[in-house]
């Protein structure tokens, strides 16, 4: 398994962008090919810290090609666009191989 | 389930980054109270581009409670010592409740 990670910045209007990552975005990502889940998550920071992020996006695919055919998509493209209409406060996107327990 | 996740920065010297977290930080992490487990990754970019972060840990505990003493602490008191001794080019630190299917 392999995942897809975003990290969404703490947005300007938290309502508004709730509302349209569930009701535009989240069907833009749902449409991905080999798309295993989608999981969502509001992040919180520590010992009364601040956060650092607001949402972390966690999209499971079962192997490394099957994340590059979902990256060269058109719902991925569409999503890519989509983000400029409600992420204006940037985002972090990684890839997390499988993890492991002691550091490669 | 509830996640501790530290991000580290792309390091000057990767090597010398592992080595430390090998040998010094993952044993003090290893002693938080009730940590279920400890996940490393090492993340990659998205189509070529660079990716944002060098390491991911995930530490997983069994409920809030737990993660709160575990992150109250003398191991983990000693673990943000340590950070400043091998994690100069910077980390961001959140916590990740159990996600969900749809945007909260």
């Amino acid at each position: 398994m392999v995942r897809l990670i975003v990290l969404y910045n703490q947005p300007d209007d938290p309502e508004a962008f709730d509302a349209h990552y569930r009701d535009v975005h989240t069907p833009i990502v749902e449409r991905y090919p080999k798309l295993r889940s989608l999981r969502l998550t509001k992040v919180a920071g520590v010992a009364g810290r601040p956060a650092p992020f607001y949402l972390m996006a966690e999209m499971l695919f079962d192997s490394d090609q099957d994340l590059a055919d979902a990256v060269g998509s058109a719902p991925s493209a569409e999503s890519a666009r989509d983000l400029r209409s409600f992420a204006q406060a940037g985002v972090s996107i990684f890839v997390a191989p499988d993890g492991a327990d002691a550091p490669a």
